[in-house]
């Protein structure tokens, strides 16, 4: 069986644990699903020859220990949302202890030690707050952030860590920064690589984003009695607005993407003009100065079409996340490896929030994208053939191991 | 007391029936509420020396018997919508017995015969069909049509119908042939009127209507990691054309008017491009061959936009009523009458529907409008005041007695 063909069948194996009748994997934090997986993952860990320990709150890690100080990790995140599928965080799990088994397997024992890490959780899914795992690995998340959330069944986090076996970390000794560098293998989410054709991204930044809602109000009128020129009508401007988001979103061009999703109209009724219709905006760039300026944009925009319709606006912005440049040394290392094993690819920014972003805060970073059938993500149709998980598992290897078993690289300078 | 408060009194006591504490009236058809105002009804017309009477689907008529042959007649009719006010339709009763009433105390006994009308129903708020008071009088609708209708209880039309005293209509004969000319006096239901400071208008037509909903399908895609330029974003799509619904309604002009009340998409996420957007156009007109015209315009421009956008589209009319228009000699004879008693008006159309539509195709009609505060109806804030509520009373008063009384008229011309 070729690796690719074993990424996979793991990812089917792990895919299980949550799985219902119709084929949607559900692995919340600290269910008990959750934690049966990473129980049986800790075993296939240790019957790999690797060793395998918790961190307190529930972040599993296999081991591979080195003879210079400092540890090199790779890995992803074990929790999905519901409804998902078999590849978004466990792709990089797999991909990485596999590495790690082939690295002890043909190398022995490296100068660094390497670690592959399944995070408890990123998704947000359960609890309304998102990476859980790398924050609290990280030690920039603790008890105090979380220990009053509810999840929808009124369950607390506090009692949630606590049934799952696992607490909240003691003191701040127990925060990792031993780690010198992070790699991340995980699937596109997108649809670049493949309709490029490319069996391989070389990630060297997320985007940042903003969500806004506009709220434009009119006056409800009837449809049949209420002349154009009489109208305050909250749809029309809402049109304006869109189209020239998109407008704008195209003329600031990639990697910068905006998307009008969710739009609520009151009454919502066919022969009412709408009193009150709103939307809202996702914004996405590298450049946070470009997400400034379309935020400026869209203030403009809004308080000039409102005007022309004789409506009023307001935008509210409801989430801001800066862009997270990830490390350009270990893009160019990880671009060099795939160059010299003949492994086409394209050098990315990352459309979705990663781990790794968390993670490049405090640690060089850097992320390898195989391709996603179609780009769907977040859904049981998720999908990448095994020959794509293969090349991925390729170039997370010929990392790993440049950066942990070469004599000659300087350390202190990655 | 004078005339509008009287008929201010009349209907802040009609509206009685079937109000709710806070304020709302629904008087549906055949309810126990709507039987109880049509039998008190009754009895307030007989108090007034008239006739009153029953047909065999619950219209209530108060007569004053003429000399000669024909029958000229006013009213509207006594259902509500659910929330609603205390003037669309009942206004229309109120002023016309009292009309009656007046001439009988002033001029004694017409040459036509006048009926004052209390048309059972006309909304369409219990069952799915309207204007089912006026089509039973005139025998264009019948037990066949509505029988096995079912309301929202689940009580079918013909159980309604018996539970209210009344019955469908034994034979063909007991349609009305009598009558020479319908009034109907109404709450405009819009701010043309109110806005243009106006009592009165006259009204010569009642907009056709065509109502579609326009389907947009492309893909639903992440918002994050979908460049612009790969997206099929159909709300990209909808933007566009709701943008030119407006401008194509706004560049036809007056009466056009053309409205998206309502509008889905899906999945309807922030971070997620739809993958489907639905919306609504209702679009009214005077002219058959402008709504003809928008019709095409609409379906080239959902072709051109989707073909831009990368979606595609469907567009469904699911409403077709055509323009009605009313009476030119009646709407003629009503502006002499106001001129004669210097009372200011507008020749306008109506852009909502009304019994008159339904009587205009068998008997000349004509309707005088009333200013609605801020356009408002169908709804418990629905208010006219008492003057304009005169002034319509008087324009209908002063038409009858034309009609009605004057010995000079060709009845056979009108």
């Amino acid at each position: 069986m070729n690796i690719g063909q074993q990424i996979e069948e793991r990812l089917q194996w792990l895919g299980e644990f949550g799985k219902d009748p119709k084929g949607s994997v559900a692995r919340l934090l600290y269910s008990r699903e959750w934690r049966l997986s990473q129980d049986c993952l800790k075993d296939w860990i240790e019957s790999l020859g690797l060793q395998a320990y918790f961190d307190e709150t529930g972040n599993l890690f296999a081991r591979l220990e080195g003879s210079e100080p400092g540890v090199v990790m790779t890995g992803s995140h074990i929790d999905t949302v519901r409804d998902g599928g078999i590849y978004d965080g466990q792709y990089g799990i797999v991909a990485g202890v596999l590495a790690l088994a082939k690295l002890q397997k043909e190398h022995g024992r490296p100068l660094r030690t390497l670690e592959a890490v399944a995070f408890a959780e990123e998704e947000g899914s359960r609890f309304p707050f998102a990476w859980w795992g790398v924050k609290s690995m990280l030690g920039v998340a603790g008890k105090e952030d979380v220990a009053n959330l509810v999840d929808a069944e009124g369950t607390t986090f506090s009692e949630a860590i606590k049934e799952a076996g696992f607490s909240f970390k003691k003191n701040e000794s127990s925060r990792r920064d031993d780690i010198v560098a992070f790699f991340e293998a995980h699937v596109e989410q997108g649809q670049v690589l493949e309709t490029e054709g490319l069996p391989l991204g070389v990630v060297d930044a997320i985007v940042g984003q903003r969500r806004f809602t506009i709220t434009l109000e009119g006056e409800a009128n009837h449809a049949g009695t209420t002349p154009m020129g009489y109208r305050k009508d909250p749809m029309a401007a809402a049109a304006r607005c869109i189209l020239e988001i998109d407008e704008t979103a195209r003329r600031l061009g990639d990697p910068m993407v905006a998307t009008v999703g969710k739009l609520e109209a009151t009454p919502n009724t066919a022969n009412v003009v709408p009193g009150k219709v709103a939307f809202t905006v996702d914004a996405r760039h590298t450049d946070r100065s470009i997400l400034e300026s379309f935020t400026r944009a869209l203030s403009d925009m809004v308080a000039k079409h409102c005007a022309a319709c004789g409506v009023s606006g307001d935008i509210e912005m409801w989430m801001d996340v800066a862009p997270v440049p990830l490390s350009g040394d270990l893009a160019e290392l990880i671009a060099a490896q795939c160059d010299k094993a003949g492994l086409r690819y394209k050098v990315m920014h990352s459309g979705a929030g990663h781990d790794s972003q968390i993670m490049a805060s405090s640690v060089p970073t850097a992320m390898i994208f195989v391709p996603s059938r179609k780009g769907v993500s977040h859904s049981p149709d998720e999908y990448t053939d095994p020959q794509s998980l293969a090349y991925g598992f390729e170039a997370l290897t010929r990392a790993l191991h440049a950066l942990a078993y070469d004599p000659e690289r300087d350390f202190q300078k990655l």
